[in-house]
């Protein structure tokens, strides 16, 4: 696709001024009160799922700043506290990590020189964002999830790095499911990627390295017709090498700059996987609870599935 | 209360070996599928509220070791993007602090050299817990919230630093709000502490400075009869002086290390006391998501209530 | 002072360009080989006293962003290492607090959007200075040392917050320590702000709080002259409130940013004083170290008086 | 070498008690004021070198635990500052890595359960060292350095990883530099690890890598004869493997816990050398200023070499 060609899929898929010229929500807009009770009617086997991969500590090809955790006091320390004693720690991380499971506020992307809702880059200032951090999704966001299963659908483990999905795809894995992808629905995209992780170990999965099986920009027409309300990716949602010229991320500058999408990154869809064959279904309730941290530009999160 | 005296309360609510010698989820246990479902069931206004307090990272009294959150990358940064930039953060705290709403890990308190189930202090290491560290809510937990609204049973905005609350205190308020707390229930105890602080601003809530107010140690025995699962106070569920002599936070030895119950400090209800008000009950659904953190002894969260 | 008597003080003491349009060494050109040599010939007990204050991991009015220090692992590890165990930390701060003995680099400081040299703000973007940054000190700096005490001079033991220090004190202090302050010396300036640190405790240094003493901005006419290379302060230099209307920080913008001359901020001088008296004399080597940390705009350091 | 054989030479090299039963300091304790001037008499041509490697944050196979560095504030911010700005970072680091320039305190190495003067590593805790930390250094370190320079010796760019050097070839470097080493000497140690990383990119320099080059563990023999007072060499000093049965550090448990003696790791001699080679001479001023850090179980520094 031509920059021009982008340019055009950028315009068709704008959301700016939508919910008005200081919306600070995006597509988190499309989601109201009847989506969640729908969402919570959903649960009936009573189960709940993590959708997070373990926050990883040792760095590797796709972990280059491991987040740490040291112990700030453990049980040798009684100090005036007669029987009892207190074992903590710290933590520290990058909030974006390719391989740290997390949220994206609208201020991470920017394309041409604009946040979504036409606000330029100098909002965000070194001392952070000030508008459309992480504390717009203060009070979490319910909703109902979906997974579109491409592996599965496909009769492979995973995506190979490179393999870009196409609408197509998209639409056979809801049939092949039984659900269709609706206003106000949290979509949960598989590739694979964690499984391939898991099985061949980590790789360098930009374009420095072997690259990752992701969405095609185009996909970005249906998520808007169907009014999506967040991305939730295996892998981050990119195919890498992209199919837009000089463009290497095309799927963020269209889902958070564009539609004003509330997109996360690096979830694993291993374990809800199980679930779902087991449940025959591919949807389910989902709450995601972003720490409530002022500008923050992210945060790391454990996504849950409830069914 | 004499040691003696809280050496037979310990022994009359503790949990060990009551889910097998290896059990490292403690009343956790007393959660099942059915209170999932009965959980969601309450979700029948679809809006839903943060139990969080604001992440702080501005140094005082009850904030000796502020988190931070500091610029990686901002959008002066095009290098190889083309047209697209990216604004990310660093985030580090420690999970304890006292102005930071976070949940504990079982290995978190210890009492005489034991940790729930009788495992020895040992078990946590200088590379973190070897056992029951915060993992082993990786899937969430999902139940039943009841608030227990001390303050508006008293007919006041706050309770004074070093009040108790006794198990007459939280049978009034069940029959006020027409709740009964029971078996897998997550339990909010609100002192109105976080309200005190808003309006007074912060103060030193240890035995160094003004104490807080929080819970009798006898409520113990009311908790552990009624099979209470999960404890979230604002404060941190401690009366501060103590009533047990020369033992200054025996909640936190009755309920994690003797009961097992998994507990969070530093919640703030304000937000919630208004919805609570508004829909005039006191029960919903409640979704717990920590950090998946291997070998964390806590970690910042940000719990939902959904109505 | 007005605004516009500034300026003219600025352009008075201003080395832009006089070591060529691309120096990132400002004043540390004064040092030549032969002052290394003298300063080397300064060593006549064979004493050596630091200038730094133990860093401090406790909020305080002057330290709101404290360092943290904790234990990464300790001699309960074995693993592997036969009877060998190891104990490591980690370390993080802040590297321009208050209360920090930390050296500046030449990036740190702009003045109307210029830096040192006249380099543009924008060479400094949110992935670390492209220029001037503490790595032009890499193989440190040694040279002769000053220490013109005012209290001292005055026959007190600190001056109060707000005081400032004019030219007269300066060359008075010269006359009593009979020393004379020269070109490419390391002048040490004493206040005693860090004496009243420990014998009344930390105060609110800046404008929010009691202000501090330090030079008057005509000083920097007599600095100029002397061609001093460096100026390592107790407090920073600064008097709060300052002299210059609407400017607060005016020793900075003239030192650094006019002249290129390296500072540091936070020194303490009491152990220095001890032996100045002790040995009857006020000039010695120094030795500076910043840590060898690409893209910094300053460390903490520990710099080292030899006698 | 068995491990019986090992805990002789352990004897033989032992310096507990040797400056008391509460001494810290250990080999230290050789420098008198009388060698720091003759170390300042060995400036003759006035340039310094740096001994440090440029703090690496980028991950690698000897940077498991890379640094960061992040801006805190940058030019962008000007409030209440008129027309001056301020950029500020933020450093955090492991400080015991392999490929970070660092010095290690007394209580960094246990035998047996003991570190140096038979102290138990019970003194060190959760909360840090309650002794033998960095701060015994606080006043710097100042004394002749000799560099042993062993590539140099046999005609190579460096030693292979394994390889071990003996006294013999210590021996041979002090004849073939004119040099030897002596009471209170700060013992430069040259394999050229650190060229051998330049040129040939990093290594797993450790047991499940491809180990390194480093000194037989009979060496201690000389050096504690010799008196050297501080131990400073590009790698570790180890030979990986080790030459002594079921012990993989020998090196260390002999030199710091054994006989107190003051050791850097990962330092970096090429731009040393090359002055070495022009002044002729292996033999110049050392000046070591660890960061004032109470209870550091070590501190990366940059120490500097004065010709």
């Amino acid at each position: 696709m031509s920059a021009q060609e982008f340019d055009q899929l950028f315009h068709k898929v704008c959301n700016w001024r939508r919910w008005g010229p200081d919306d600070e929500r995006g597509t988190l807009n499309y989601i109201t009160p009847a989506h969640v009770r729908a969402a919570a009617a959903l649960v009936r086997s009573g189960h709940s799922v993590s959708l997070a991969i373990p926050i990883n500590t040792v760095a590797g090809p796709d972990n280059p700043h491991p987040a740490v955790r040291y112990m700030v006091q453990m049980h040798d320390i009684h100090s005036d506290l007669g029987e009892e004693s207190f074992a903590m720690d710290y933590f520290a991380c990058e909030c974006h990590g390719d391989c740290h499971t997390h949220i994206d506020a609208l201020c991470h992307v920017a394309y041409k020189g604009k946040l979504y809702n036409g606000k330029p880059v100098s909002r965000v200032t070194s001392q952070g964002p000030t508008l459309m951090d992480i504390t717009t999704m203060a009070h979490g966001v319910v909703g109902r999830g979906v997974m579109l299963d491409i592996p599965r659908l496909r009769g492979v483990k995973w995506l190979e790095p490179g393999e870009a999905v196409t609408r197509e795809d998209l639409e056979a894995a809801e049939k092949a499911e039984g659900v269709q992808l609706g206003e106000g629905d949290i979509l949960l995209f598989r590739t694979g990627h964690h499984r391939r992780r898991l099985e061949l170990g980590a790789w360098t999965p930009g374009y420095d390295g072997e690259g990752r099986a992701g969405l095609h920009s185009t996909t970005m027409l249906m998520l808007h017709e169907r009014k999506v309300a967040v991305f939730l990716p295996d892998g981050d949602g990119e195919t890498v090498p992209s199919n837009v010229d000089g463009l290497p991320y095309p799927i963020h500058a269209l889902q958070i700059s564009a539609m004003g999408m509330t997109c996360a990154d690096s979830l694993q869809f291993e374990e809800l996987a199980k679930v779902c064959e087991e449940e025959r279904r591919w949807e389910f309730m989902v709450v995601i609870a972003p720490l409530r941290l002022p500008r923050g530009t992210g945060t790391l999160f454990n996504p849950i599935a409830i069914f």
